[in-house]
């Protein structure tokens, strides 16, 4: 099976190399083109623009860094929209908001393609492990085409509906994930100011009916305010002020979330907007012994 | 090893039950004497009294239904006060707050006694299977000597140090537990208000970094608007607020709490407080599809 | 003075009217024409379009219902962009977010007009007796040539530099107002539950430190459930909204504001947009006497 | 007519002064007794101890400092209770917890006097100029007798029904205060990061329908980061945590006063609580221009 493949980036080359090894015929391009080098030693071909991997390709894959990434790989000079037609599909799995699928999803239709968004959830290691958990929503058919590429990238992927679904989806996880964050810093703050082992208080997290993996990996380094970043502070804060305006066309009140938010907002004015996400524990935990009026 | 056992309602009497099994030679005792008898012909011995009980024991370990009945345990005539004394341990792994288990131990320790808090996470199963999870906290020398029961009635103990402290950390994790229930359930109602799955956004959930058995388990009975309680509402409230104000000594802001709390104080108001704590969803969710003014 | 004015619904038939009587020379224009009488027999005369009324006045002032109509009446055919030019103002004293004024802003001074937004705070009564409070900002030489009939409208107005700030200083202000709202309404709730007098609660307010006219005016109707909408409460939500973006830009974290907007949107749910604001206490005021679980 | 006065810190003792001025024979004492040498100068007695100052007055006013203190004045060797009896009434106008209010009230009752509590409303400037409001609760015979005392004390008075409404009612004002001190705080503080002047943001709040004395006294301090303790902050956090604890008990939700209070609580973590309770506005506000990555 042929496909097309743009953007190499952390996650793309791994999501590229493993379609590769699986068998599929691979295209690909990045914006810098030296990228492609490593790949190309191990079996793809090249295409030195957007445009001439989707001439080249059935399907082609977008893995890109942001929206305007996302938006000028499609509409830019030697763009996805000079080659797209009936009969090819184009999925683009970057995590962008639903008005910039929307506008992809025009134009690609427009010409006679097919479009799927596909946001993925996880990050580095399971996009090397095939073991994303993919979002899909759009051209029905072209997702049933895609499974077989799917099944290589992720360890589910989700037909969702309609096009904006997937971001969407994917805002709705984040914001449950961003309150949670918040939960476990309150947490973590009031069994060390009440003189409770912070770790031993991790530790019983673990065995009982809310344990969950981010607990896990997020806890012990919060400890050590240690917040090296695997997904931004500023990313998970404009997720949640997406979802919650997204809640707010529907008057949907989510007070916690709302919290939350304002929790990752106070973060972000110290500064804090390029550690991880779980660096709202520096604004929650509680300032040094001294100075407290009782 | 001889072990006293006070309070067979249902999670006293599977652990009672599981002592016996494993080869404890186990005195019970239960308000209502008639619960001992299956106890009885399985081979326990019965006690009259606390006292009695007590007398006849080592260590002696109670499993009561809230603070009043701790107090009346020990303190009521036949009660544990009139036998314990030097060389004699007392543990109580009834949940109750912090202030009643310092007054049952300044009590015991006033005789001579040992005594040990170790309230336990889990409920009904994991009680019958040996699985739940021990916090133990109060006489490190009585913590050792009961390790060989705790292995029995549950997969990990934890000593916290002092009395007051098995208490403080269920609070804790209860405080966590509750902000988490009103993060899926805002959640459930943004995913539903924007036209996704219910049960595609829990799929989805369950496949990621904030997997976790509540989520699981509690989730689909949201959708369904089926609350069976497990844990009451307005337990969970109480637990909220005195994690709060456990907080407030020590003047830790924790407003995504203080958020789910009110959340839960509404839900209370509408008379949801004696179904399960997932009942919060009553609140967050989205009322019907008319009349909104957008 | 001659000055034109555009808009003649409630308060801008009784704004138009003040400066008649206060003798300026008024050229106006209603989208039903026949609304315009009145004020013809007081001594007005009349454009057919806004742009005739441009023509014939050095300055315009508009006060319309919504930026929908404050952009077609600039921009649709026989709009103000037709004959504002060099030498003339144009006064947009309409409630509309920073970006329709940018975008009128725009349009006007590319024509080489000049442009004053310059919404107000206070309705009816204070538009009737000349009592507005006017926020303006863009061309400082226009507010100034503007004085004049600023002085019979309003009872002090502002010049608050460049366009956007008039209406961001209006967020800021409803932002204010909205926490406060909540605030009474969480004091009313409270009282009533605990025993006291409602009446006598804000008879005491009154009489203290944060006693306010808002607080005298809405809160014996909230005592009593009346609402009768004087300033819509999915305004009040959407105003809420907007603030809260704004701070989002600057990561200013709002946690009180938050909160209150998410009491809004849950009476926006339950269809109370369409009421007074002050008709959120439905949702925070106690529901009744049966069925609480203590 | 003949008072006693037990208490004459700044805010006693401008009020025995007053009653002193308006013809009233006044005992007073005052733990430090030397303090009583002004009044005595004045025209006033003097007793050695609280029973003195009781036996020789048919009623007694005390203002003391907190719980403690109004428990000692009557409770100790040479207190109230050794010669209060029937015919003889208590008034304790000092800011107490209902549940010390409810302890007096029991003492002096048993003993055949007759109590009311009555805390007040204004500080130091109210007080001297006989301008206080006077909350008051309990014997509404004693209530009906003191009517001449508090029309010198104060500009109006309550009468609110049983013992306890007093402090109760106090509790919900001061709730209403805080939540709109942060409401004030917040909209300061977006004022100021969206580039509007806060002063000018001051002065249209002061010209429309949320004017209050507050935000007129406190505004222009919390630009000048100046915090005077005229209400201690963590006496105004503690208002609010025993405000939520009264909502709590009838179930009454209140996110807004919830997330005011962990305002003010951070603030109390970060050693602010001896400051006025402004001085949240140091939480609230936006730190320096630096560091922020949106």
């Amino acid at each position: 099976m042929d496909v097309g493949f743009l953007g190499l980036r952390i996650m793309g080359k791994a999501m590229a190399l493993n379609l590769l090894r699986s068998g599929f015929r691979v295209t690909v391009w990045n914006r810098t083109l030296s990228k492609c080098q490593g790949l190309v030693e191990l079996g793809a071909s090249m295409g030195e623009t957007p445009a001439a991997v989707v001439s080249k390709s059935k399907y082609t894959i977008a893995m890109l860094a942001d929206p305007i990434a996302a938006l000028s790989v499609v509409f830019e000079k030697g763009g996805v929209l000079e080659q797209i037609c009936e009969g090819k599909g184009y999925i683009d799995m970057s995590t962008v908001d639903a008005d910039t699928s929307l506008k992809i999803n025009e134009a690609i239709t427009n010409k006679g393609g097919k479009f799927l968004e596909a946001p993925v959830s996880g990050s580095k290691k399971p996009a090397e492990d095939g073991q994303l958990i993919i979002l899909a929503a759009g051209e029905k058919e072209l997702y049933d085409a895609a499974i077989p590429a799917f099944d290589v990238l992720g360890k589910k992927s989700f037909f969702l509906g309609s096009v904006g679904n997937g971001a969407n989806m994917k805002l709705v996880v984040n914001m449950v994930m961003g309150s949670m964050m918040n939960a476990l810093s309150e947490g973590l703050s009031l069994a060390g100011s009440s003189g409770l082992s912070q770790q031993t208080f991790l530790d019983i997290l673990d065995l009982g009916a809310i344990a969950n993996p981010m607990f896990k990996l997020k806890g012990p380094a919060m400890i050590q305010s240690s917040y090296p970043p695997a997904f931004p502070l500023k990313h998970q804060q404009k997720d949640m002020r997406l979802a919650l305006a997204l809640g707010d066309e529907n008057a949907v009140s989510m007070p916690v979330a709302a919290a939350a938010n304002e929790a990752f907002k106070k973060a972000r004015s110290l500064g804090l907007g390029d550690l991880d996400f779980s660096a709202v524990h520096e604004i929650v935990k509680v300032a040094g012994s001294s100075g407290e009026a009782k």
